[in-house]
């Protein structure tokens, strides 16, 4: 079969085997896969992604001089099962799942892996148990959006905003946007979000924002109703932005942080201690908040196709990992290997 | 009147006339008055934390070219009131106040400031709505501590420990040690606490820490109890150890950061992403707790003596800044400036 390759620190199209199901795994044809910023924070900080790693858990997620096939925003159709597992899903199917492999001694990650091939490919396995089937009338299209959502529902969740607690959105990326989704969701509201860019700002309105600020003209810290206490989701995830975010908010704030910023960041605490800040990271989803994600887009309580600026084939991937530095042309870009 | 002086980057002992007291403000006799690290910090870094209170509050706290008197943490005597002022005490009375003077448009700082001298002088002017009566029977000295245990109690309040949560003090100086006194009057147990100095871990235990480690024999974190979500107080304030705990951190934990870092700091947001770890910066305290703390103290539920480890004069504060950074020598230095 044919996947997009991350090899070499480059992503290349190549044959490669097809996987092969075990029990309990299913294998199933990747009908569209999400390209994630991740991804390409992990194109970029590779290594530094597999030493932290190793520093936090011990374990080694993936090996860089082997191939590694990205991929974690999927709607698949199943193919077939492996020996002696149920079938729990007739083959043709269409089905989204966490990307997690579980393996007798615990889940494994896939996609960030040597093992587990993620969506830029043809094909690739998943775990049976955790396969969720897409509604009836749910496009494929926006059912490979469940992902990207649930870590939106997910920074609301973790975020438990108290009712005197006013939510501003810093970044309305893919991340930024479901956040205000999630938010608007819960009727959290006024939804203040900022952004640079106007196609982006635009997309905040679509997605729930109630005031969208250019940070650029305006202090979107002035927007923040008053007499609340500050609830800011830092959705950038680039170095300075933590320290940028602890000087601008105001006493009392509580920063989610749902960036994922791989690199070393230089923060000044005085600002925190002065100010009695709390920051809180985040990261994925529970297996109810994705479950729940898949639900809300079948509700059609998302405005999911807003998100997506462009369907690929594989030939199109790494000039996709390119194209999506330029947030007035591209929000969510979808794979679609089988082309 | 005599004073210990932060001029120019050093301490010296001189004459500065006598404070005058202002309608609603008392003078009084400055019976003794607490070293805190942080005046240690405050003149190591005394132009960083200029710029950085500039920098969160808008305005600059003190002029370093000009006579500065810390001292924050007393116990006086009252000696006269300014015109049109209630006599809410007698004169001879002892009291505590938070190191704050209220004004027309909203209090000022003390101790850190060209206008209102802190503890380190013969006399001090107080604002008489702040003040409160030293209960009797108990003695000056341990009245002194009212304000470093009020930062112990504020940070056990804010870090809001649930039922499923287990402490962790890294840092058993005066703040760590008042934590861990704060989590004992609470009952928030087993407390662990973790100092390098033998003499530290020793006072941790009179405090009430039920466990304590010096972590360059054993793992603090690997002494907590099985099962429950950290909440680990760091208590040391100097750079790195902000990074050090997120990197050492179980998952979900929550750290609440005590000390006060006045320099900037660096740290690897993927330690707090991976693990989603929470960070809670505390400063200072409520009235309340103060007052409370002032209570607890004549209560006797604190072991107040066993913290005391010299009474000195004015002449003996310059050398009790450097003695200070001897934890096997020192944790709460006094200075008694009528001597």
């Amino acid at each position: 079969m044919k996947a997009a390759i991350f090899r070499g620190g480059d992503i290349v199209v190549d044959t490669i085997p097809e996987p092969v199901p075990a029990q309990n795994q299913a294998l199933v044809k990747v009908l569209a896969c999400g390209i994630c910023g991740s991804d390409l924070h992990a194109a970029k900080h590779s290594h530094r992604m597999v030493e932290v790693t190793k520093r936090v858990s011990g374990r080694v997620p993936m090996d860089l001089t082997r191939d590694v096939v990205m991929g974690h925003e999927f709607c698949c159709e199943v193919i077939d099962y492996g020996p002696k597992t149920e079938k729990k899903l007739k083959p043709g199917a269409r089905v989204c799942s966490m990307p997690l492999m579980l393996e007798a001694d615990g889940p494994k990650s896939m996609a960030y892996s040597n093992t587990y091939v993620g969506g830029y490919a043809q094909q690739m396995l998943l775990s049976v148990p955790l396969m969720l089937e897409v509604p009836n009338g749910l496009a494929t299209d926006h059912a490979a959006l469940t992902e990207p959502l649930a870590v939106g529902v997910h920074a609301v969740e973790k975020g438990a905003l108290a009712g005197d607690e006013a939510p501003l959105v810093v970044g309305c990326g893919p991340v930024g946007l479901a956040v205000i989704a999630a938010l608007r969701l819960k009727n959290i509201r006024p939804i203040v979000a900022a952004d640079f860019s106007p196609k982006r700002r635009e997309l905040a309105v679509k997605m729930g924002a109630d005031i969208v600020v250019d940070p650029a003209k305006e202090d979107p810290y002035a927007k923040l109703a008053a007499g609340k206490r500050a609830a800011i989701f830092e959705c950038v995830g680039v170095p300075g932005l933590i320290e940028q975010t602890m000087e601008k908010a105001p006493r009392d704030a509580r920063i989610i942080v749902v960036g994922v910023c791989m690199e070393r960041d230089t923060i000044e605490p005085m600002f925190g201690i002065m100010k009695e800040l709390s920051l809180q990271f985040v990261l994925g989803y529970t297996p109810e908040e994705f479950a729940r994600s898949l639900r809300l887009l079948a509700e059609g309580q998302v405005d999911a196709p807003s998100l997506i600026t462009a369907k690929i084939g594989l030939d199109g991937v790494k000039g996709a990992f390119g194209d999506l530095g330029n947030p007035e042309r591209h929000t969510k870009i979808l794979v679609e290997p089988w082309r």
